[in-house]
Order: C-alpha cells, then structure tokens, then sequence
C-alpha cells in the first residue's frame, strides 16, 4: 500500500529543441551576479558556452566562472566554488553540463552563506541547510542523474575515499531547467550508454523494495520499458531524436522523487557504485553496471515475487507454467543480455578495480536496509568478488 | 517523439490517513478571511466539517462559508460563491469535497477581482486571468477528477445546455491538497466506480492520440494497469486501503499534466460525455463510460496500432500471431468486461437520456481534432446513437 508522503517539486522544466529560449526570461527573475558552472570545456566546443554566455550579457548580467567540474566532483573543488561564490557575491548559479555539473552547483549553492565546511556538515554530519541557498537553474547536456529536478548533490573525497550523496529538500531543487535532446547527442556513446543505466538503475533501487502493491512500482514499469525500448534505438543511432527525447525525459522522471512515494526503497547498487567510485573514479554509471547482477542475482531469493514481477512486466517474459525462481531468473538474464547489447562495463576489474582493493571497497560501502535483504560486509565482499 | 512542451507544477500534495494535521501549518501561509467551499453535507455526516472548522478556529481564521456545491456546479452557484467571496473579503479558498468543489473553487477564485461575468470571460472567450488570483487549497473526498493537482474548473450552464471545461495555467493550480484515501471510504459505490472510470478515461484520452513513440505513454500504461487491478479490488471492498490509496494517487497523476507533455490528446469522450451531462446532468464519470465503447470502436480502424498496443500493454492481451484488427478488439473487449465487472452504466439512456435529446447532444458536444479520427456531426449522431 502507499504509505504517508508529501510530494512537491517546483522545479520548472522546458524540453525542446528550442528550450533554450526560455532561459532569457527565467533569468529576469534573478539576480545581477551570475556563476557559470561547467565541466572540461566540451560546451566550448559545441558552441553552447557561447550561446550562453552571449545570452548573459543581453540580459546584463555580471558573470563569473568555475569550470572544469569533474565527472566526480571532489570536495576540493566544491570548496574552490564556494570560494569564487563570496568573492562574487553571486546572487544565481547556472549550471551548464551534465549531472556532476548540476550535482555540484546545488552543493555550492548550499554552501556559500554557510560557515561550516560543507563536506563536514552536509556529508558527514549530514545537517540540512541553515543558510541562505543560493538558487540554481540548470542548462543540462547529458541524460541520466535527474539532477535536473531533484535536491541530490554527491560529492567525492578522495583522500577520505567516500563518494557521498546528501538528497536536500525541494527548496534546493533547480528552479528551472532547460531539457534540449540534441545537447545529448555530442556525447560519447561510453557517456551515453552509462547514462542509460544509471536511469535504469534509480528506477531498480526504488522498485526492489517492499511487499505491496503500490501505483509507483506501475509508474516504474512504464518508465523502464520505455527506457529499454528507446536505449535500443539511441545504441543503433545515436542520432535519432525521438529515442534521446524519451531516454532524457525519463531520466528526469526516474529521480525526482515520484516513484519512491509512499514506498521503501533500497540503493545498495547505488552503494556499491559509489564506493567502487571513490577508489577508481570510473563513470558512475558503469559503477552500477559493474555491480548490479551480482547484487541482484545474490538477493533475488529475499524478494522473488518482486523479482518474478520484474520479468513479466518489464522484460514481457510469459509466465506459462513457470515458477517464480524460474521467472525472476529469466528477468534477470534478460536484463544481462540487453546490458551487454547496449555495451556496458560488466565487471569492475575492467573499470580498474583490484583483488587489493576490494576490502577497502567494503568498508567504503555505506550498508542501508531498504532492500530485501540487509546486507553484512562479508556479504558486500562476496558480492564485489563476483563482480570482478 | 516528445514534442517541445514545458512543465511545472507547483502544488504540494500531502498524502495518507494522517494527511489531515498538515493544514494547520500551511493555513498560516495565507491570509485571515477564508472562504469554506463544500458540497452536499455529506462532510458534517462524516465529522470532517467538524474537524475542518476546529483546525480553521484554532488558526483564528474568519471563515465564510459556501456549501451546496453540486456534482456538476452550475454558472448561478458560482456567481454566488464569487459574491460571498467578495463580502468576506476572502485571501484564501478552503475547498472539501470532491472534483466538483474543487473546480468550483478555482472558477471562484480566478472571478472574485474580476469584474466582467465569469461564464463570459472564461467559458464564452476563453480569456486567462488578468485580475488578483485568490489562492486555493484542497482537502480531497474522493478520486477521480485530478482536480487537486491541475488548473482544471468545470462549469454548467443549463440554460445554454453547456457543461464547459476552463484548463487555467499552475497560477490557478492548488497551493496544497491533502489526499486522505480514508475519506473516499464513505463515498457510495456508485460514485466510487464513476471516479474510477473517469481516471481511466483521462489516461485514455491523452493515450488514443498520436503515431510517435513516447514516454509520456508508457507511464500511461503503467497507470491504467495499476488502476485496473486496484478497482478490482475496490469493487470487491471498498474498505480496502491499499486499493483505494492507489486509486487517489492515480488520478492524481493521470490528469496533472504529466502525461500528455510531449504529444496531443484526444479529448472527445470528455466533449461527448458533457454534452450528455449538460442535458442529463448525470455523474460525469458516468456519462463517460456510457459513450465511451461506442466512441473507441468507430475510431479504432484509424488508430489502429494504439490499440493494439493497448490491448497487449494494458490488458495483457497475448499477440500470439493475432492481427493488429483482432487484437485491437480483444483489448476493447477487454475494458468492456472490466467496466462490466466494476459497474459502469453502459448506455446514455440509463443516464436519462432519450431520443428527442440526440440532436440537442450533439450540438451541444465542441469538436476537438487531436484523436484518430475528426468527427463531423453525423458521426457524432451516429456514436451517441450506438450509446442508447
């Protein structure tokens, strides 16, 4: 059943080819004092910085700059933003990127009027906001976080060797967003395919969890088979615009909070990830990947109905005769096989994790208890050794 | 493919059987004069006015009052509501009820600073707000319309023989809804079951339109699956929590937007159905479903693959080496039995409806073009014919 919740995300979103244009008149609502937010500089070649950048100066804006926002963003380089923030008295954030870039603006936008170091308060005290939260609108060029429209910012400290995501409340959610498909398509297929499943992967760590029967679980179903369908189709032609306008919708729709009302939820894989993340800095999608059927297959047997569910419903197994081991097996396998389709990494020695590793791995595994089985750490190694 | 579209939706949902002890709180958000909108008096029989009216004095809120909202609220009641709106000076509309007191609020709200009629302006000329919208929130009894989520407000004009819809934009939209499935619980089966297909049709209505592949009907699919089993269960007790919690949250989502971004939309079960409320001023629900079957199968032959798709998607239909013709029957055939089995009024006549008033319908019933199939006004006629 669906349990107690309240719902709201006032994040605006405009989708389009054209959504671009819309950026002029939200940043009306703004602030003078601008920081433009991106990566290593690919919307410089693509012709989007400037596009940007000459939309900020019609509407006069005072501009000041923090690039080179890694795929995991590091403490440090939170800490050099909230820097250039005070110096500027930036009074909006505009992230232009993907999901890093939109993770990492929302922890800085958290962070300026607040004395505290960030990474103390927000990722180890885990403290809501007390300050002032600086607002944040998003230009988004890559599919699969939903940082877009949700409150989560993960940051990574690599001397500490914990990649930690803190979800804030709606009030750090991006006030606006700017969805263009065809911003997705430069990117490397690598990027692309491990978007793909880091969408998957939300909507899993929200489903494989709990008894009942519950509209969200319905809704996921529906976002996963049009995800496998449009995945096919963005592998075969990275170009093709309808299958990169539903693989973008649907990341946005996969993590902003709907599918997890009024249910528990599980994100061990995202865990697991995360932590294989702090030690190789690989794509975290991948992270996922590399993980997921070892994890899956290992608590199949603590949620077989579920598991049963999945292979009819997303995977169109027929039930036939079969019994639920025998379905929820089939699902699994199917899920294997379309994973391998759309190329992903399926082990984490080939994202560069070591037999040396792996203990250090565990104990940077954060264990939660959502899921159908709660995990120990020798557990976790076992897992982590299957997925070598 | 998704079309260009923007999205937002401000209102905040609280949601389950404590959802009741949010009001307080957010009633301090607004101001002192609220204006107490509710139907028949089934909410004094419940003790739910009396809470109501408990929260409201502890708040120090003057409150006025509207009650006698009928299912279908008519031009008159709103003129009044609007003249007792503007006595009290309201700041803040409190509606308790179902869709209808919800819609009624709105329309109340969008014409309290307005000087010209309200029918005129919003349900003749179609025109936006241009005045001081009066903030409106919800306290939600039953499931169906979604009106506690959008910008929705349905009038009747019995004089002209108009049921008219307005879709304001989300400055219109509720500020909050509180959504306790509990308070559906006392509702007559009848009228339950009347929700129940009117969430149905609304999924269907922004299904059955458009060739591309999209997002926005997956998430459909997956509604209209929930939904089914959920009615099932409802029908066969209505004390059920898990099934009526289902049902709420569903048509919640099945008419805030969410699903028709990105494609068109059909419409024309709605414009049949309140043309034959306007001169029955039957349950809206069910003058859906008593056109609703006539209606799909005259335009099935042009939409051919969406049905059948609906059929295998939706009701599990197996595709076997059936043609999409055979298939796309079976699926229509399906909900048939389903409406059967829930205990839908199947024809317009048990509604009230009679020969003499077919033409009168039919001119009554706006045309819309974005289904399979542009009817004329024979067709029209002809379907409302078949629904006899």
């Amino acid at each position: 059943m669906l349990g107690n919740f309240s719902y709201h995300n006032p994040t605006k979103l405009y989708f389009g080819d054209d959504s671009l244009k819309y950026l002029r008149d939200e940043l009306k609502n703004y602030g003078q004092n601008v920081l433009l937010v991106y990566g290593g500089g690919s919307i410089k070649k693509t012709g989007l910085y400037d596009e940007i950048v000459g939309i900020l100066a019609e509407c006069a804006k005072n501009v000041a700059e923090v690039s080179g926002v890694m795929p995991n963003p590091t403490v440090e380089k939170l800490r050099e933003g909230v820097a250039v923030a005070r110096e500027n008295k930036v009074d909006f954030i505009l992230a232009v990127g993907g999901g890093s870039v939109c993770d990492y603006s929302k922890a800085v936008s958290v962070s300026v009027n607040c004395s505290d170091d960030p990474w103390d308060k927000y990722y180890i005290r885990f403290e809501e906001p007390d300050c002032e939260i600086v607002p944040v609108g998003c230009v988004l060029t890559m599919a699969g976080t939903g940082s877009e429209m949700n409150g989560g910012a993960v940051i990574t400290n690599h001397e500490a060797k914990l990649k930690i995501g803190h979800v804030f409340g709606d009030d750090v959610m991006p006030k606006f967003s700017i969805l263009n498909p065809r911003y997705t398509m430069t990117l490397p297929k690598y990027q692309m395919c491990a978007g793909i499943y880091d969408i998957m992967n939300h909507i899993c760590e929200q489903y494989f969890s709990g008894e009942d029967d519950n509209t969200s679980d319905y809704i996921s179903e529906g976002l996963m088979r049009g995800l496998i369908t449009a995945s096919k189709k963005a592998v075969a032609d990275p170009q093709d615009y309808e299958a990169r306008s539903n693989i973008m919708w649907t990341a946005t729709w996969a993590l902003n909070t709907l599918v997890s009302r009024g249910k528990t939820t599980d994100w061990m894989v995202h865990m697991l990830g995360q932590a294989v993340g702090a030690y190789t800095d690989a794509t975290h999608g991948m992270t996922l990947a590399a993980v997921s059927l070892a994890y899956y297959r290992y608590i199949m047997p603590y949620g077989l109905k579920k598991f049963a569910r999945f292979a009819t419903q997303v995977w169109g197994i027929s039930p036939g005769s079969k019994s639920d081991e025998q379905l929820a097996k089939e699902g699994l396998d199917a899920m294997e096989s379309w994973m391998k389709q759309i190329g992903l990494v399926m082990n984490i020695k080939d994202l560069g994790a070591t037999e040396e590793m792996i203990e250090g791995i565990a104990d940077a595994t954060l264990i939660l208890k959502g899921g159908y089985k709660v995990l120990d750490r020798d557990e976790i190694v076992n897992i982590l050794r299957q997925s070598m």
